[in-house]
């Protein structure tokens, strides 16, 4: 990451409290078994105050989202056409790591929470679809007029989400050690080289105004000589 | 499409007789005021017959997806080493786009339907993440040993998703008119593209062994050489 991007709202304390006691009934005792009357009784507040942060059970689980999503379609919103589109939506899915990677214990506690609850699966679904949505809205946009636009802003857009989900996911399962970026910044650089401009440097040793001649049949497969051309250009 | 995979297995006449009373239901007087009540009275069956076939009103919604899931683990299962991956997974995609094909009134209504009703988005969502996860699964053991081996087969596998699903939804959109398959054809020829083997064909005029040269500074970007090199081949 790197940029713009509001810094976190302050959260309101009982807000924090409310979260902080639902993870403590819902590790304890379960999702299931856990009531917002149980939440709202460890957390010395009424049911009111808890309807006012969370609309249901399920919100107080992923208490970021909706934040972060802002975060990103604002982040989106203040991009111009100096951006490069896909490197643009790789920065953007970087916000959703950083939510994530601020507190990794809650993070991996949520993870494997949501792994076990079948209803927690398919709220998660239901935001990972919106982000990919906010990404591919960005894209269509950077892309119209272009043929085939909506398709490739929304193939780009999942390939970036799924890129950052299996980055994001394998952290989370070695509980949340070492550094995620690293995990995501090398599985968005696999989206980047396959869709974006990827961000060359010469290997070492190697001055930038070599030249490399290639030379091919033209009926051979592209995908043959595009694997010759990053080995002749060391990037195999 | 072509090859393999079972043909559709005979459905039963009482269900096929539920879904056309569900939808007659949703259709004329919306889908949350319709009962299972209503359905089975509609049809001229009891409940049980209706919970025998469908767990929630949900499922009759979406009455074919679990066989075509079944399909699709089918045919990937059916796969061998000669099969190149992501075009493997490209015509396991095919399967879905026919099952919407084969009954295109239908398709279209559901798909209104279903745009209007936030439950079956969520539902909707939960059945792709099931395609998804079963094209993955297949690339991960294609893939298994090479470096980043689950990262690729992630991202191609959302990246197929969204090929399909884009060109699935403007056959929709348009009410079912023309031949969905030119379309998710298209869509998936963009995937491969970017990640598989694309089936080459000289352009007309050309001999297959005309020769191209290309030559590049080292320090090019990537994505410009590669876009040279299409137009050099007559395939920008």
């Amino acid at each position: 990451m790197s940029s713009s991007s509001a810094a976190p709202a302050a959260k309101p304390p009982m807000r924090d409290a409310l979260v902080a006691a639902a993870f403590r009934l819902f590790l304890d005792r379960g999702y299931e078994q856990t009531t917002v009357d149980d939440i709202v009784a460890l957390a010395g507040v009424g049911r009111r105050s808890f309807f006012r942060y969370f609309p249901s059970k399920e919100d107080v689980v992923f208490p970021d989202h909706e934040r972060c999503l802002a975060d990103m379609t604002a982040f989106l919103a203040a991009s111009d056409e100096e951006h490069e589109p896909v490197g643009r939506v790789c920065d953007a899915a970087r916000l959703v790591l950083r939510m994530y990677a601020e507190n990794p214990t809650f993070s991996v506690q949520r993870y494997r929470l949501t792994k076990k609850v079948p209803g927690l699966r398919a709220y998660e679904l239901s935001v990972v679809w919106r982000y990919e949505r906010a990404l591919a809205d960005y894209l269509r946009g950077r892309f119209a007029g272009r043929p085939d636009g909506t398709l490739r802003a929304d193939v780009i857009a999942a390939a970036v989400v799924a890129a950052h989900n299996n980055a994001l996911r394998s952290w989370l399962r070695s509980g949340g050690e070492g550094d995620a970026s690293v995990t995501v910044d090398r599985a968005l650089g696999y989206v980047q080289s396959a869709f974006g401009r990827p961000s060359v440097v010469a290997p070492e040793g190697q001055r930038p105004e070599d030249v490399v001649v290639l030379v091919s049949r033209r009926g051979a497969p592209l995908w043959r000589v595009v694997q010759e051309l990053e080995s002749a250009l060391g990037r195999g």
